[in-house]
């Protein structure tokens, strides 16, 4: 059996669990994990896990950090610690319930907050007068509540994450957190019900293990939607078919955040195992973080040598791209347990980046990361691939990917549209030109280095 | 029952943890969780967070380091890594014993250097040979020591990284290590002996769980009291009381160390759980882990819509500073289990600081990174917030909070006299002028980076 | 029973955890560690300290980026990234079985690939139906093979890390990708293969806990020839004997990479434990935190304390380097149980590079980053102190160190000198003082920043 998301995942870890504590009650001579310690596991796995792909949102503010220009680099470091926040509260005023709350087969509940319920609540008042009872409410859950809540909190915030980047350079602050808003409390909630809640796309045999799908391509969409929508940069195409390049202010920022982010998606992947509570568990996490990193590995050296071939010239904002479309390539389907396809995998990510910027640019959509490539483009094909290679049905693999491209496409279209039309999405031209700094926050974020020849 | 501290929450591990042993034996059916695995998990985690907090040292040196000017980033950076490495050494050869070894009601004892123990010697020793009762001598613990011990070092390092950002550019760097070497070998674990090392504020139930007074506050009280008798930048305060804005070189450096600063902070209030070897504790972590989270969070926003109302610009530093303050807001009681509490209390802690920082600088005293409104004045906040919200007596938080602000007040006020008297505490003008990298380290941060328009 | 590992660690580990599982059989009342939960402490041990490793590559990029000049810091980032990657796959295609696969007396087996095996593939794939049979087939083995994999991984890519700092600047790209290729799949682990694969130094009794010799000496003897054959920068040294200084550009990220390293040491060490499944492997792994930490302050203060008596001024660079050197040199015995002494060592480590480092100099060997005196000369005192310190002998850890050194000599210059002779190591002239990046990438790293004085 193979697991085929985070939803089945669950429940191969809660299995394996009974599992353990059948064994033991039946066979008192055998060594296993006891209920108390699987859910001392799973819950640290989360913590632990989540305290990961935290940090990707650091991740993210330095990759868009080194890939902006001067003049806008203050604004997208306050837009990712502002997305972040927004992300966290959104989901836990109302995002989480709609998520994984009784969902149906399209939706979960409406309720607002969220909370560690009365079970534990009870065992942590009663202390060490706890009852054998009041430990068992607890720990028949597999996993403490909140730190299933954090976990899934973070990944929200990735998928917000992936937007900043690609809409830098000339989008409000405020409307860009409107749309955050709106992402993160309703509409990554909704299309996650579907799989990860158990609706629909679950019940068909979706597959999507930690979210190439659900998570990058969700912000992919949102983010080429808004790009589409908001026009690109000022002289960054030119009338004639031209592409004037924009370099990355500081390239170490953005290597940086690549590693940071490839750090991060242990946590992304490995935590999406869902559980720790048993030697399968724990084998399989292994196995998860082998493939993400090798993965990664592909992805760069695949853009290197295609870089390389095609330009002559190595590209480093290009290598650390292949990184992060390997990793989003490999996400669907990190339990494979060929090594070898991991590799193959990343590395098809990594050169999909390669071809997919220069396209992009044609389509004279403005992408100021790459982030529509690496999220999205790879994200398609790490969820194809699940299919291609055995982990799923292609079909069913195709239906998923569809329908949650048309779900964002639509849902996020209205969004940017209500806000153009409304408060208005675009910086004026004056403002774009003396950069975002100056003219949203006021300040400089380097004030005292001196301009060279190439500043704009 | 609401756990009040370090040394109470260590109670309530240890109590969870007899308690498993007890269920155990009484009743073998039950899917306990054995102490041995207990006394792993505890340590485990105690290593886990710990690294995490020792991370924080990073943290504070990448923020200080992107909010002084180039002509003082090398030795910004220089101190940082340099009163890392004395708190270490200091609390190891005496802070340690000071703090946590037979606490009477003021002090611990004078002993130095610090080890496992002899029965964990013994136990290492024995290897596979490890008798029953050698191993029982080490688990009736609860944890290992040095774990438990690496813990409270990397706080003492915070405690000592809050000062360095008030005083920066333009203190002695000597002076500055000798104010280190006495706040964190004596200072900050005479004060923590009387709560985390069980002394009259534990008896009087003054209640910190990670340390908004006793870490945080501490910080910024010698902070505070060293930029009164350090004086202010040259410059910075005008005659006729205007403010000259100095600002920070590099907000993406600023940005990145905030970001640090925030998954370290899962580490210092999750690890002061203090155990993990329950359920119980693992439940309460996870809400730890979302309330730190939820905190900071609110602290964001609350600075970001306060500095849009009042200044018409938002400001990045302001809402870096926000996240801090809502962090060291919920320090004090992140176990509270209502989350949208930490929400407000994390809020108020990040609008603290929007008021603070004006106020502090009218005051003509000159704090570089505002840490004395995000450590101290948002600590006090945090710590009565405990008291308001019901966990724990309102007076008895004044009690502390004022018990050890004026312990900090005064022993800070003596020894940073006693350095401006003797060896002196301040640069001349020339070398503040130049810059403290020129004048003391005889290097520039940025040597090929051209002087722009800001520069001073 | 499977692979010698780190060796004498790993027999610890293994011993203790056999222990466990005989004492819970004789004595079922006591409260042991299960077999399954030791397992999965081992496992996640090995995946938590490899994340920590991991993140050891982005230190070193950020290390080296702020070291280099402005000019090649785009291919610096570059060349981190790529070694990462291909240190990744050269060890899953070939390295791993060279290192640990059936290893004779001076190498293990020529298998390619590398995978869980037939047990864990089986109990993953069984689910809730696994067989108390296929649960101790996988469980025998103490931890996921998977995840040793992953930890064994990241040290091969901290060697490779440790070259491209001191070749920067002039090395071409590819030939150096080409080294890394041979260092990662063959030279590093066949000699690897000697003592921790369990070889003829493991039968003679040298003693290297977690690789000051084996990971980061072989990667300064790599570097050190590499430097010899590749010659100095131009300018560099004076026809009479002058040396002519290039600083660094950007301080603050070589701050940062040394705290990313030195929190990365945590797992590099704690995890050489290679168990965590009793509470004498946690509570050794505590020790090994805690004498990592000491050492690396002590490296720390050492710099600070001798360049300021030296030279009359603080070297932020130095400290750098002594912490890196301190954190070295504790890397052969952290788990020797006095904690002074790993200040000590430590501090020895640290005072060693402010001497190494002129010495070089004057041999006329440009040593960009300084890795060779933080690496190589740390790395062989490190594993001496083991000897002088009593935790092996004396004349054994000579034997390792000089065999090793011979070894790592004789190979890289073989394979520097064909790469010389063949495709060139050095970039041309005109390249070399226009900038790799330019030459080599076509891009700048900090396009925006104007030129100041110092500016090459």
């Amino acid at each position: 059996m193979r697991v085929t998301g985070n939803s089945l995942g669950r429940k191969l870890g809660l299995a394996g669990l009974a599992c353990a504590v059948v064994l033991l009650a039946s066979a008192p001579a055998r060594a296993e994990v006891s209920s108390e310690t699987a859910f001392i596991f799973n819950t640290f796995s989360f913590l632990v896990s989540g305290f990961l792909v935290m940090w990707m949102a650091a991740g993210f503010a330095m990759l868009e950090s080194g890939l902006v220009r001067t003049k806008n680099t203050a604004t997208i470091c306050l837009k990712n610690i502002a997305l972040y926040s927004v992300a966290g509260i959104m989901y836990y005023v109302i995002g989480y319930h709609l998520m994984y709350t009784d969902v149906g087969s399209y939706i979960g509940t409406f309720g607002i907050f969220y909370n560690a319920g009365d079970a534990e609540t009870a065992l942590i008042a009663a202390g060490g007068d706890a009852t054998p009872e009041q430990l068992a409410a607890v720990v028949d859950n597999g996993y403490s509540v909140m730190s299933d809540w954090f976990f899934q909190m973070v990944f929200v915030a990735t998928a917000a994450s992936i937007v900043s980047g690609t809409l830098a350079e000339r989008i409000k602050f405020w409307p860009f957190m409107i749309f955050v808003v709106v992402l993160t409390g309703f509409l990554y909630p909704i299309q996650g019900s579907w799989t990860w809640g158990g609706g629909w796309l679950t019940e068909m045999g979706f597959s999507d293990f930690a979210g190439s799908t659900i998570v990058h391509s969700v912000g992919g969409w949102a983010a080429l939607v808004g790009a589409v929508i908001l026009g690109p940069r000022k002289g960054k195409f030119g009338a004639d078919g031209s592409v004037h390049p924009m370099p990355g202010a500081n390239l170490p920022l953005a290597t940086l955040g690549t590693f940071v982010l490839w750090l991060g998606w242990f946590g992304f992947n490995g935590g999406s195992q869902l559980a720790l509570g048993s030697a399968a568990d724990a084998a399989n996490m292994a196995i998860v973080y082998v493939n993400t990193n090798l993965a990664a590995c592909g992805g760069v050296v695949a853009a290197i040598i295609l870089t390389q071939l095609i330009y002559k010239k190595i590209d480093l904002t290009m290598s650390l791209n292949g990184a992060i479309a390997g990793l989003v390539a490999i996400t669907a389907g990190p339990d494979l347990q060929h090594h070898g396809l991991a590799i193959v995998i990343g590395g098809i990510g990594g050169a999909l980046v390669v071809f997919a910027v220069p396209l992009i640019d044609k389509l004279k959509i403005d992408d100021v990361v790459g982030a529509v490539s690496a999220h999205l483009v790879a994200g398609i094909w790490g969820t194809l691939a699940v299919g291609i290679f055995g982990g799923g049905d292609l079909v069913t693999q195709i239906v998923g990917i569809v329908a949650i491209g048309a779900f964002m496409i639509i849902t996020s279209a209205i969004v940017w549209y209500v806000l153009k039309l409304t408060v208005g999405l675009r910086v004026d031209e004056e403002a774009e030109e003396m950069g975002l700094d100056k003219a949203e926050l006021g300040m400089e974020a380097y004030p005292e280095f001196g301009h060279g020849s190439q500043s704009l």
